[in-house]
């Protein structure tokens, strides 16, 4: 049994690596399965690493970044070629030095795409304290997807109830949370998502107030002033390029864009360009970058927050659930073509 | 002599029309410049207007967008074809039916291109308290723009000492007070302009520690990395566009970016396109629009501050001065395509 495994014992350790720096596009083909070295499931005398067993891997946008080389210094390192992805993940503590984490420790934070991962600065790492919320959770509504809507929406937006808000990729695993606090809050809430199936969720599983499938609106300034006649007062951004430019056209007076992503970019060779930024000016708006790193300092707030809603059910969370780490490779080509519905996840062991 | 014009007295008006509405680059035809009705140097019995004689006109880049139809409103009013031209400006009362304004107060505000104006709302007009300052300066340092430059940095950019500060149109109206603020509160400052003369002025007269004609750069990125081997904290963009392009390229983390206005695009039919909008995310920048009107309720705290800078010479402006109204026309024009050196003012009369 996975549980009943040994301290010290030798296991192979299956792992995904990128092959090579990607341009346009990534495929499955530019990673690879490997099982190469064996690993020994302990800490060297001494050390304050951590040896983890993964159990639940995170696709996220960002890691599309990392798949690039970047010739000036980047927010994110690149990845290696050769080593394994890198990401997001849930893991259990098989063996530690740090003196915060034991052995049979839940922990969420940045991880190896493998099976184990000895991680060197387990600082790095937080400890799961309330396991009755499912374990793969903390991938997403409760992980730096979490964090990413909680700051977004409530420190970068400054909602205030009854404004307008719009949120592109709606039903992702930030984009599902963000409009869930929105109409927490008393907000008028619209989602756009790539799929009518995604947007059927928006509607009937998130409760957004209207959603739209972005492919099947010819004109998207006309999508956005359908659903918000008196214009936007919040827009979430995930997406950038043309929905951008659209949006800019609806916003209100004195309106706040927080850029979470760009995702329609990070394929393309050169970015779409943005053309209506005068309205930048002339309607006084805010648009402000941000990310889930410098908001970890108040992961508690967030989880003290959230936890509850979800206890109580006032927010939801639909995850995409592929199980086995050889099909991780398929899962994060999926997220970055939008074939995942809900938060991407990926299955390495459950226990 | 003009000072004593009699109160009823009835005299022509020699006015500024625009004679149709602008697409691309406006040409001093688009303009007419008319001697119509008389008028009489009296506001109606029981009005609360009052009737100005007009001193100083300034020309202002905004006025470029009043000078096309819009179909959505728009943050300011479009001219009207056959009307004057209107636009900030400084003037003596010659009659008010408004109890803050009497005979021979100065004031300045919302004006016509016109010898004598009757402003039926004097609400929007500033009543001229200290006259000891050249008058024609309550059309730059402490009229529209000089609330811009106040509130822009101040207000919009959060800039702390030891910050490196890149302006745009630095030695416009608003630019050249930008730079200085920024120097007085002990940061690095860097300027581009249009001329090598302009550019001489902002490192031989405004004290900026760098500044480059941006005419002369191949490439802009190259431009700014020479000055700013560390990265921008604070960007005040005037022009928008390759500049705004290049800047995001050059921004540190955390940065700030003042949204004053893009020139560059006022004449252009379609907007350029802004592609590198992704660093705003990476390196969680913050753009944000503002104008003037909205700082208006703090004229009196960016008074107090600003007026001992120029008593005590801490602070100096630089006006390009064009004498008459039929001349008007050609420095409106002459501003959109960066001829003016300084702040560009029009000499209707001098008292």
């Amino acid at each position: 049994m996975a549980n009943n495994i040994g301290v010290g014992e030798l296991k192979p350790n299956k792992k995904v690596i990128l092959k090579n720096y990607v341009n346009g596009f990534p495929k499955e083909s530019d990673m690879e399965i490997v099982r190469t070295e064996t690993v020994r499931l302990k800490v060297a005398e001494g050390s304050k690493a951590v040896l983890l067993k993964n159990l639940y891997l995170s696709c996220d946008p960002y890691m599309r970044n990392r798949m690039s080389k970047h010739e000036e210094a980047n927010y994110v390192p690149d990845f290696v070629p050769g080593s394994p992805i890198s990401g997001f993940g849930v893991a259990k503590v098989l063996d530690s030095g740090h003196p915060d984490f034991k052995v049979g420790d839940y922990v969420w934070g940045i991880t190896g795409w493998e099976e184990y991962s000895l991680v060197t600065s387990p600082e790095t790492l937080f400890k799961i304290k309330d396991t009755d919320i499912p374990l793969s959770y903390y991938t997403g509504l409760l992980g730096m997807p979490g964090v990413t809507a909680y700051a977004g929406f409530y420190k970068v937006c400054s909602p205030k109830k009854g404004e307008t808000v719009f949120v592109s990729a709606a039903s992702g695993a930030v984009g599902q949370l963000v409009g869930q606090f929105a109409k927490l809050m008393g907000c008028y809430v619209v989602g756009s998502a790539g799929s009518d199936e995604k947007v059927n969720l928006l509607k009937k599983k998130f409760g957004f107030d209207e959603a739209f499938n972005y492919k099947k609106e010819k004109d998207l300034n006309a999508a956005l002033k359908r659903c918000f006649p008196e214009g936007i007062d919040i827009y979430f951004e995930n997406v950038g390029g043309e929905m951008l430019d659209a949006v800019l056209l609806n916003m209100r007076n004195h309106g706040r864009i927080a850029a979470c992503g760009m995702i329609s970019q990070y394929n393309l060779d050169k970015p779409e360009g943005v053309h209506n930024l005068m309205f930048v000016v002339t309607k006084r708006l805010r648009i402000e970058g941000f990310n889930a790193y410098d908001y970890f300092p108040i992961y508690d707030q967030f989880f003290q927050k959230t936890v509850p809603y979800i206890k109580e059910g006032k927010i939801t969370y639909v995850e995409d659930v592929v199980e086995g780490l050889e099909n991780a490779p398929a899962a994060l080509i999926g997220l970055l073509s939008g074939r995942n519905v809900g938060k991407q996840v990926v299955v390495v062991a459950r226990e």
